[in-house]
């Protein structure tokens, strides 16, 4: 949904379009006129949310003129060469947020921005399907919590990225217990390929999420003027949340480097299977190769060879040998 | 037992079913009206204890309002989500300890809280069996400690909790002490899968363990208002339990490792014993198959062939390099 | 391009030459005069920058004069035994940053000095090409910041400097990546020799940058006369960007670690192939040798000897045989 | 020896005997009677030394009170559930020293427990020999030092302590060595089991001397009353005789690391050198096998056969194969 | 060279020889009276330099009597038992310095004690060559540094000796280097003892070193009377390159990891090459062995065996097939 703005932008010279718009007043949206509605703001009376998916550069710069944003803020908060962080200019905060996918790898999902002052909050998104969706309707189901303001925008974006990982996270932790499954599952073979791929995709993750725990953790210490106490509590369950994360994916490192040496012990039991099974067939087919040699040699005088029942019984005698052999091995279970 | 509390919240329109409830006065349980014993409360002359077992989140809430604790602490204490945590709203101190079960695996095993203000203790327990139980009896037998009022109670949830998981670290250790045995002992074979398992639960045990640090420690320093010095030092000896069980943990997590490696050496060495055995024999029934052949062979002329000892002379003459060959190997430990 | 300056220093008694110099005022480079563009600066009318490269110490010493700078700052800054590091003495700051290059192996590739008071920056670099040219290319591209003064400068030296890095941290990178695909790889055998020089190589590129990250924080955060609050910000990017490098050199550790143990794993896994397919084999020759062996004894009486089918009847019989144990191998994999 | 003490605890209803007492004024231990040692030390001209080993709970409170010791310190000193410690009651320090034993596992080897006030010191020894004849002597070695009253005996104590920890440690070495010649002593096989169970024995160790860093650092920092700044220079000689044997013991870790690694590998080189002499060998015997198989082809027209010097040429020819093989073998290490 | 004193010491009962005494003032040695020296140092116009050579103890207390250096600090400093350590009386500085040597082996190489005070130094040196030339030769040749009095001599000190362990450590380095080389060296089997042995040293090594670290920090920050302001500066330099030896030593140690790991592959590798070299020849002489068995079959109608070409036939036949294989095995890199 395209939605048009007739702000002052519009007056000073062009229309912008965005994908959404939004005025909160007491946790409700509430319906109104867009430029009554950030006079509204002006007056501390609720604030407007201007939501844009992936925009040109200078649309951007034409809804932050619109709404008063500064420019070096934009400008530092939407370059592509930053991840996860968090700056403030006096009175505005943006969060830049990288979001991650794991699908056998872990992927960028590109990066959702959110710069918010006391009146006005401009989120900007990029990839498929919009984060932005999922986060206006947990706040929209708050009321209490939207009525703490911008604040709890920043809160719900931070929180919905945090939960993106930790689903992230989850996801890994499958593969990782299909390849544990593999490792101890004696058809299955040598998984070092497997397993050394989880151990970078690990690095990936861990890598992605490192750097969300200062800005979160700094927006439940810091600037007091726009977060309300009550929602640096909440920051502070996000950022504890990012720990536990954090811990957990140091695990699941601990988790990779015990089954590359468990893979190893496998492998090597595996092997060795395999080469007892041959050398053990071979050991049974070496008795009668004996035996024959012996009965092939040409002494005149080798009373077993005239006696009638001498050749079914040497045969008798070679297959006997050959069962015990192979009953003998068969229960040491080298067969 | 279920006992219906009579108090304030029955007459603002119910009553509520509690699993039981107590009232303290001077390190000794006293027999009280209900009313009566929050007023006393209410005066510093003692403190109530109120307990429920897994309760509706309703009559949790009507408790929490009867007895004056605040909603929202009571919101973040129940909030399932959360793990073993600390929290404090003026005058009011919650403790969520989150516990564990190990049966050859860690389990969760409920959480139990307790909200304690100066004059009432409400705690919450999940799981079967209760563990208040447990936690009234230890208390109720040292009236000095009971003596300092909820800060007593508190005390001794940690204290038994911190116990309980010393008790899971000492099932652990067991375990892992039969898988020791399993990787020296020649007949058991690979045992990397158990290692690894170890391994896994020993991460979930370090998992849970590990927030229960922060909120001891911090009990043993801070809210002087509500825990007494000397309940702060008993606090500190609980905190240095929690130290003590963490570099436990750490010691079995290096033995893991030692063990896998171990396990490999083992492993080697028994695969090597029986190929050393299987070529052994092998190689010894080389030995006559070459000496058959040799009289095997069609020449004219081998005078050996004619000898009337020839024959039984060869087989002895085989007879005793095999032996030779068998007892030599023998010596050198191959069979 | 050498050019001879003609100030105070030749009125001392002789010209240096430099290899360039300029005089920078509002963010562009203006033509002047020497002497009137350091009487410019002299008065904070901008600033002059001059760049010698691979100076004789003599050379180095006259411009220092000519420009004030203070003996020991320029002997410290040049004592060859120095890597990477900042010093200031009143007025004067001077960072020496290491420079490292990639061709398979970690070199040193020279350093780059930068002297700077408020007036005048002094530039010594080393290498070939001059790292000079892309630094002054970068600077005079952006006028806003050149306008900052000598802190700029210093600023796109340090930038630059981890740019290189970064690029160096990618060409290892690019270099690990074809190793991990020869370790995979089940035709390129025994990678540990070029696994273990990429470990050599690592430690070196950490040990160059380590230095780094102490200048660059601190001059985010000290020397206020010297370096603007904006330009601090762009130091402090600097450092997170020195973070992320360590942090990504780090996960380049562990992988190589996990590299060298996937290797083992592979290499167990090839070696098994070869002695599973030789042994194979020898146990297929194994069965007509011992069949030929039966019907190579003496017996009197065996009647299939006299069959007039025994003999192609037993060479079918043996060639059944080995196809059906190669079959078997086949299947299993083992061929 | 058995003293029995008739001071005012005698008085107050009973007599206690204790191991030894000694009565100590400047630096030299004094013959006096005990009440009017008590009295001195009272008027600090001089202390009292109050020797208890293994007591019963009973005798050590009558001592305790005895000489006015606060008796919750005594019970908390005496909790066995406890290790080393340090604790102070105004006026009053108690230390509690594990300590430990090697004879080829690390044992406990009970506690000693120092009580000391400016006037008295109490301490309770457990296990056999008692360690207080040690601290006695070398404290009344040094005269100057005793000089420094209770604080002298509490280093002394301290210093004997991280001695025997010492001691132990170096026992403890000896068996590393010992392991490390096995190691790589190629007759002595696999040493897993012995690596393994020497990492288990030091963790233990680094268990015990863990809890020894802080009173020891704490002594050389705090309690001025007690500690003058003299002794206070010797408890850091002692914290830091504490730190190295930390150190020490964490290099033994690091060389048990290697050592399972390197046991791994002689492992390795130890069995591959047997299946190679077994596999030569068989190789060898392959020979002559193959060739008398080519002289027993039953084909009517092959000449040698009927050559007189056929079958001793052959016979030869095997000779001289085995032998080139043998010495190719031998020449290559194999055999 | 031995010099005897004859200042204050000798007129209170004796005469001492020490190895040389020097004075110095404004940066250069003077020529002067003993007497007169001390005379001036107590004035402050320079310092005196006593070095001593293993003194005697006695010799020792009577050049710092004589000084007037400060017994305890003597007998502190002079404790065998101590290594790398500082210390200081009131206006007495004295840090001892513990030398290492390294000949395949890391050897204790004596002490270097120096005790400082603003008007005399006295050295005591210990191991042959005395390292005190070195010193006295770097100090003479930088008078200004000398200039700055006492404080020179302790830099020059610190110094000298963090080049000996420089020294040390790249000596262990080219050791290092051969065992690498000898570990990818296909002809020189396993390694692992003489990298258990790097290991073993390399932790003497870092532990020798460790200790510097705090004494040349601490005389970079604190004892301003003694040090001044660019000595300080010079102990700077000196720390920092203690920092860069501990990492060079940490970077040691992460190499000897991995050539633990990369000797086990390079085993790995050497070994089942000779494994395979053997069974390959086993397999090509089976084929012979099985096609000489067929030929010795007895069975009556076997037309072969008459054909005249029959017996050179089979005998090209084997040759052939004996070829194929070793052409196929050579080809794959097996013999």
């Amino acid at each position: 949904m395209l939605v048009t703005l007739a702000g002052e932008a519009a007056r000073r010279g062009g229309t912008v379009t965005v994908s959404d718009w939004a005025f909160y007043r007491d946790g409700q949206r509430q319906d109104a006129d867009y430029d009554a509605a950030i006079a509204a703001a002006r007056d501390r009376q609720g604030f407007v949310w201007i939501r844009l998916h992936e925009p040109a550069a200078d649309d951007l710069h034409r809804v932050a003129a619109d709404v008063g944003l500064h420019p070096l803020a934009v400008d530092d908060a939407l370059d592509q060469r930053q991840g996860t962080k968090i700056g403030h200019y006096d009175g505005l905060v943006y969060l830049v947020l990288r979001r991650v996918r794991y699908d056998g790898g872990v992927r960028d999902a590109g990066r959702l921005t959110v710069l918010a002052t006391a009146e006005v909050v401009v989120t900007v998104s990029e990839g498929d399907p919009d984060p932005v969706a999922v986060i206006a309707e947990r706040l929209e189901a708050r009321p209490k919590l939207l009525g703490h303001g911008p604040a709890a925008l920043l809160y719900v974006a931070a929180d919905a990225t945090v939960d993106e990982y930790t689903a992230t996270a989850e996801t890994f932790e499958a593969d990782l217990t299909d390849i544990e499954a593999a490792v101890f599952d004696d058809a299955s073979g040598n998984q070092a390929g497997r397993i050394y791929h989880a151990k970078r995709e690990l690095l990936k993750l861990q890598r992605a999420i490192a750097p969300l725990g200062t800005p979160v953790r700094s927006l439940s210490q810091h600037l007091p003027d726009l977060i309300p106490a009550k929602v640096q509590t909440y920051f502070r369950g996000v950022a504890d949340h990012v720990d536990r994360l954090h811990a957990q994916l140091g695990g699941y490192d601990e988790i990779i480097g015990s089954m590359l040496q468990a893979n190893l012990a496998q492998l090597s039991v595996a092997q060795n299977n395999d080469m007892r099974k041959i050398t053990s067939w071979a050991a049974i087919i070496a008795v009668p190769t004996a035996i024959a040699g012996i009965y092939g040699m040409n002494f005149r005088d080798m009373p077993e060879l005239r006696w009638s029942f001498g050749y079914p019984g040497v045969m008798l005698l070679m297959a006997a040998l050959c069962w015990m052999l192979y009953v003998n091995f068969k229960r040491r279970g080298w067969l």
